[in-house]
């Protein structure tokens, strides 16, 4: 019986014979252990004279001889324990990036329902003035300052403070709602900044952001090429466009970037492109860590669409 | 020339004469003025031994003398300070009851979604304590109470201080939202138990809001047959069958109370039926400002299907 083979795994670092018996054998106690295996089998390595790893068949023999029944358990909680360590790692600040715009796009659509409610319901005390003012978040900051004045003759109802006062602590609701959108602006902007400098110099933090989540993570961002970039969130017109022969979409999540925004429609296509195309460089630069180049990407894109 | 003719209108009362011409008149400066315009006619009536009130052909030519331009402005000016009174008296406590359900059910809905996210967000950090709480209301008040403590093992990530900042504060903001849904549903039964105490009694607070909101107010809620109440908020499945064939619906909004949630499924028909037949009588009641009869209603009710 001679030590020949040294394989690992993740009970321990075993030392085989020539018969597949096992020899010698290093058992983890941890995860940690397991990780630093290394270190175990230069301990075997040194100990014996460079035993060598199985291969072909005789890996085979050594694995069947960990099927027996006694290392289930073994297995079983180690293997628990190292799927918990790795999804605990799996939480990468992209994930906080596409949770922080979900929320802030939540936070959109139930401000917008709440003040449409608080609006038809002002009306009845003070149409006037709910007319007068079209913006919403306006409305609700000029509700907080008490600068509703309502005019002598004015059509609302005399409602009492005992029927304002639902009305009131609406208005109150809205506005921290807003005061929550702001601060989830706040925190995406850090993220965004910390993370992906390039993408969001050139991109903006909340069409950065968009288009992380539209591809699930900043690596499969920078994994596509610049025509999808150019298309991410146009999906549905994509489609129509490759089944009825419509007419192609020119952009998806970028049509909300200054630079389309404000250019003439013939161009809109034009730009989409080659904002795609510098957004594609800046989040390659981003996800390999590269060096801050997005003030460079957005000034050459200014010059030429000036 | 003698006086003949009496006749008032929002601008005035005037006397006419026998050739449909002005006698004499009194101006009303404001529309309370027109609301008591009884004190001017009795005026004119003291004065002129009682003019008559002009009928069918005097009528038209009375007011063929008023097409003229000249009372144009007065009739304008009148006519709008008029209709913004009767405007302003139209905000009745129904039309606060609708505004008070629907904004109940927007505030569910809102705190749904706020919820459902902050379960996903908050299910990085610690995933077990999300789980293991299934009521989203008692989660928040955990939260709120900081007793979601995380277990060593726990497969959540360990996110830094700042990146927990705005689940925190997604929180406090559902919790607020809660607290606002309470106070509504206060609101709410005070306006139900003010307006319509027998309905109340009977139906409870939020099936009998939805009733009024249904029918659009209390007055034609009070006019639907019961065989109508029955089926309120049931319209879609009511048509299904007119239209298909399919089994007609036995209730709509009424499923949610406790007679009918409690009882067996074979009775349900039965009870939505009579608990119908009783709510339109307190309706009726309510409407009228009859006396308070929703206990014995109650009462009679549940004898008969305890």
């Amino acid at each position: 019986m001679q030590p020949k083979y040294i394989f690992s795994n993740v009970i321990g670092t075993f030392v085989f014979s020539e018969q597949f018996t096992i020899f010698d054998k290093i058992l983890f106690s941890s995860i940690e252990d397991y990780e630093n295996r290394e270190k175990a089998e230069n301990n075997f390595k040194n100990k014996y004279k460079s035993p060598k790893k199985p291969e072909g068949k005789e890996l085979f023999k050594i694995l069947d001889f960990f099927k027996n029944r006694q290392f289930f358990s073994g297995f079983y909680s180690k293997n628990l324990a190292l799927t918990k360590k790795k999804v605990k790692g799996a939480v990468k600040d992209d994930i906080l990036i596409i949770q922080s715009i979900n929320c802030i796009e939540d936070t959109d659509k139930i401000i917008n329902m709440l003040v449409k409610r608080l609006r038809e319901w002002y009306s009845y005390y003070n149409p006037e003035f709910s007319s007068s003012v079209g913006d919403n978040e306006k409305f609700i900051e000029l509700l907080i300052g008490k600068k509703d004045k309502k005019s002598e003759d004015s059509m609302g109802a005399d409602l009492s403070r005992e029927n304002l006062e639902p009305i009131t602590e609406l208005i109150e609701q809205a506005n921290g709602l807003y005061a929550l959108r702001k601060k989830q602006e706040n925190y995406l902007e850090k993220l965004m900044k910390n993370n992906c400098p390039n993408l969001t110099a050139i991109a903006g933090v909340t069409i950065g952001a968009k288009l992380i989540e539209h591809a699930n993570s900043l690596k499969h961002l920078a994994e596509l090429p610049s025509s999808v970039i150019q298309l991410l969130g146009a999906e549905k017109a994509l489609f129509r466009h490759l089944k009825t022969g419509a007419r192609s979409p020119k952009y998806g999540i970028l049509h909300e970037h200054p630079l389309i925004s404000k250019a003439k429609k013939p161009e809109h296509g034009k730009i989409a492109r080659a904002l795609a195309d510098k957004i594609s460089i800046a989040v390659r630069v981003d996800y390999f860590k590269g060096k801050f180049i997005g003030d460079k990407l957005k000034k050459a894109l200014e010059e030429r669409f000036k």
